[in-house]
C-alpha cells in the first residue's frame, strides 16, 4: 500500500500542514508506534489486531469447513461481524456470499426464499453469542431449513467466542466452530476466521490475504516518512485538528464498495468519542462524481478526500464510433476512463485547496486486499493514540441495547422509560 | 409523509431551535414557499421539477415500452439519469434491474456476461446525451449485445433531451425514446420517465408512484408547521447555520438504501456550494447502529441523524426459543425488534442533545415512495431558498470534467495541465 499526501502539504497559496508539522508530528508517531509496538507484542486487548495477519492460521477455517461443499454462504451477523467478511468476499469477485445483518422482515424472507437453502452454509457469527440481531435472525434461518428439509445441525458453522449461547448450542449440537480470536475487537477481525470463513468457503485466496496483511505488519516503523499506514493516519489527525471533521472515503472500484462500508465502521466506531472522531461519508468513484463532487469542491473545506485505486486492473475497451463527439474514447479502454476521472476528481479538489490522500495498491487481489484491510487498521490505531481517544471500545452503543431490550421485555431498564417520555412534536 | 422534529425542538437543558426561532424561521418559509410557488406555476428551471407528479404521463412511459417484455432492465446512466431508477426499482421490491453507472471494467464485464442479454431491456438515460461514462458504457454494451447476436437496435429504448448524439443515434436506427422533461436537473428526476421507467417495465405500479408524489405536492403550503417536507428542510437549514454540517440520514429498511443513495445526490449536489452544505453521510437501521451510533451519539453534536420508517410493513415472527438469554425474543416479530432499535436509537441520540428528527410514510409501497421522493425535493428546494444558494446548478464539477476530457486526448484544457503538476510526496 502506498500513500501519496502531496496534495495535504502547505505549498505558498495553501492552507495544508507544512513541513515543520510534519516533522513534529513525526515525533509523536514514533512515541506512538513504540506504544502499538508493545501493545501488539504483548496480545493487549485491541493491539492484538496487528498481529492477526500471523496468528490467524488457514488451515484451521479450511479444517472446520472440511465437510462442507456450498454454493452459497449466508453470514448471519452484524457490524464487525459481517463486514470483514463482505469486503473480502467482494474484493476477490467471489460470488455466493449473502449477508443477514438487518433485522428487516420483508428483505430477510425474500432473501430467504431465494436462497438454494440445502445448498447453503450458515455461517453464524457473535462473539458473545447474544447480539439480538444475529440470534433473531438466526432463529429465523433455522426455521426456514427446517421448512426446506434441511437438517440445519448439517448446514451451520459457528464463529463464537469461548462462553455464551452460541457456544453452548454449538456443542450441544456438535457444529463445527471457530474461535473469535481473543483480543479482537469485530471490527478489527477482518483478517481472522470472522472475515474470513466465507471467502475461504467459496474458494478464494485466504492465504493471499493474510499475506497482504502481513506486508503490512511488516511496514510498521517509528516514522511517518516511512510507512504509509501511519501518514494516512497521521495526516487525517493533524488535519480534524483543524477542522477536518469529515472522511469522504472514495474508493475508484466497484468491488471495494464493502471496503467503504468496512472502513466507515472501523473509523466511525474507534474514533467517534470524547467528542471527536470523522465522519465517515461513503462515496464511489467514479459515480460519485455525479452526486457527491459537487459539495466537495464548492462546501465547506471540512472534508479529507481519500481516493483509493489499484495500478493495474483488467481492462475493457471501449469500441470505436462514428459518433463524432465521443470519438475522443474510441480505442481508449474503460480503466483509462476511469484512471483519468480518478486523476481529474483529485486535481480538481487540490486546485480549490480541498485536502485529499491518495492511496494505492498494485493489484486489487488477495494481497491487495489484505494490504489494504491491514493499512486502514494500522492508521486506524495510530490516529486514536494521537488522539488520546480508547480506540478498541465503543461504549456509547450500550443505552441504545438497553433500551431496546426493555422495550421488548427483555428485563426492567430506566433507558426504555426514556423512550415512552419522548418529546413529540408531529408536522402531519 | 409525517416529519416529527420533537427532538430538535430547545428543552430546558438543550439547545435545541426555540419555538421563538421556529416562528421566525416560519415567516421566511411562507416567503420561500412564494417563491416555489410560483416558480413551479411557470414551470421555471428547476422548479418545475415538482410539477413532475402531475406533468408525468405513465402512458407515454407504458407506450414507448409496448413493444418490450423483459426479463431484466440494464440503466447505463450515471447520478440522477440512474438512482432514481434504482430508488423506485428496489422500494417497490421489483427484481431484474441492473445499473451501469460506473466505468469499471471488472465489474461491467461480470455483470455483461451474467445478464440474459437476449431478454433484457437496454434502457440509455443521458439528459445531453454527451456524458463520458454514459456513452462509453452504452459502446460497450453495444458489443456485448452483437457477440450474443442479439440485435441491439430490437432491445433499446433511449431517455435523452431534444439534442444531442443520443437523439441523433434513437432518430437514425427509429429506436423508441423517452424525454428528460424540460426545466428538471437529473437528481429531481426521479417522478419523470427517467426515474420510472425500469419499474414500469418490470410491472411494478408507476401510477402510484405518481399518486404518493401527488399527494406531496397537494401537502405543500405556506408555512413548516402545516408542511412536513417544509419543516425537515427548514429545520436542516436552521440547524446547518447552527454548526451542524452533517446529514446521517438513515432509513430502517433494507429497500430503501437506494433511497439513502438518491438522496445523498440531492442534498449534496443541490446544496453543495458557496462553501455551505450539509454533507450526507449514508447509513441504513438497524445494521448502523452497530457501525455508526458510536460516532453519532458520543463525536462531535455537528449531525442531523434524519431516522425514516414506514409505520406497517410485512411482518416475519422471531421463533421461540429455549435459549434463556434470549427467551424475551421469542414470540416477539423482527419488525417489533427493528422498530424496538428505531426508537431506542432516537432516545439514545435525544439524550445526549444529538438533533435527530423522525420521517414516517404509512407503508414503503407505491404511494409511500412517492410521497418520500417528493418530500425530500421539497424540503431540498426549500433549505436551498433560505441558504441563498442556486439549488438546481452543479458548476463545481465542469472543471474535472474538462481535465478528464483532456487527458484523454478530447481537446486541449489547461485542467488537464494541473493533474501533470500535481505535487507528489509518496509514502512507500
Amino acid at each position: 500500500m502506498n500513500v501519496d499526501i502531496g496534495n495535504v502539504i502547505a505549498t505558498a497559496d495553501s492552507h495544508g500542514l507544512s513541513e515543520a508539522v510534519l516533522d513534529r508530528l513525526d515525533e509523536r508517531v514514533g512515541r506512538a508506534h513504540e506504544r502499538i509496538d508493545s501493545g501488539l507484542a504483548n496480545r493487549e486487548f485491541g493491539y492484538a489486531s496487528l498481529g492477526l495477519p500471523s496468528d490467524t492460521d488457514p488451515t484451521v477455517i479450511r479444517d472446520a469447513l472440511a465437510r462442507f461443499d456450498p454454493d452459497a454462504v449466508l453470514t448471519v451477523g452484524i457490524g464487525g461481524s459481517a463486514l470483514g467478511a463482505d469486503t473480502v468476499t467482494a474484493a476477490l469477485g467471489l460470488e455466493g456470499h449473502y449477508t443477514l445483518d438487518n433485522v428487516d422482515p420483508v428483505y430477510n424472507r425474500r432473501l430467504l426464499e431465494r436462497l438454494p437453502l440445502e445448498r447453503t452454509l450458515v455461517n453464524v457469527v457473535s462473539k458473545s453469542g447474544t447480539t439480538a440481531e444475529t440470534l433473531s435472525n438466526f432463529l429465523v434461518v433455522r426455521e426456514a431449513l427446517a421448512a426446506a428439509g434441511v437438517d440445519w445441525t448439517e448446514r451451520t458453522i459457528v464463529t463464537t467466542g469461548d462462553s455464551g449461547p452460541l457456544r453452548e448450542l454449538a456443542d450441544a449440537h456438535d457444529l463445527p466452530t471457530l474461535p473469535v480470536p481473543d483480543g479482537v475487537p469485530g471490527r478489527f477481525s477482518a483478517l481472522s476466521p470472522v472475515g474470513l470463513l466465507p471467502a475461504a468457503a467459496l474458494g478464494g485466496d485466504v492465504d493471499g490475504v493474510i499475506d497482504g496483511g502481513a506486508a503490512g505488519r511488516a511496514s510498521l516503523s517509528p516514522s511517518l516518512f516511512e510507512t504509509p499506514a501511519y501518514a494516512y493516519g497521521a495526516v487525517a489527525y493533524a488535519l480534524e485538528n483543524r477542522g477536518v471533521t469529515t472522511n469522504a472515503f472514495v474508493p475508484y472500484a466497484e468491488s471495494l464498495e464493502p471496503f467503504g462500508e468496512w472502513f466507515a465502521q472501523l473509523w466511525a466506531e474507534s474514533l467517534g468519542k470524547d467528542g471527536l472522531g470523522q465522519t465517515p461519508a461513503r462515496a464511489l468513484g467514479a459515480t460519485d462524481q455525479h452526486s457527491q463532487l459537487q459539495l466537495y469542491r464548492a462546501g465547506r473545506k471540512d472534508k479529507l478526500v481519500t481516493l483509493v485505486r489499484p495500478r493495474e486492473r483488467d481492462d475493457l475497451a471501449i469500441p470505436d464510433t462514428d459518433i463524432e463527439e465521443l470519438s475522443y474514447l474510441g480505442g481508449k479502454t474503460l480503466g483509462e476512463l476511469l484512471d483519468a476521472e480518478f486523476e481529474a476528481t483529485e486535481a480538481s479538489l487540490a486546485a480549490v485547496g480541498q485536502p485529499n490522500v491518495r492511496i494505492e495498491v498494485d493489484r486489487l487481489d488477495a494481497e491487495g486486499i489484505g494490504e489494504l484491510l491491514y493499512g486502514m487498521e494500522a492508521a486506524c490505531v495510530l490516529c486514536g493514540e494521537l488522539m488520546g481517544v480508547e480506540t478498541f471500545t465503543q461504549p456509547a452503543v450500550e443505552w441504545g441495547k438497553r433500551a431496546a431490550r426493555g422495550l421488548l421485555g427483555g428485563g426492567d431498564f430506566e433507558e426504555a422509560d426514556a423512550v415512552a417520555e419522548k418529546t413529540v412534536r408531529w408536522i402531519e
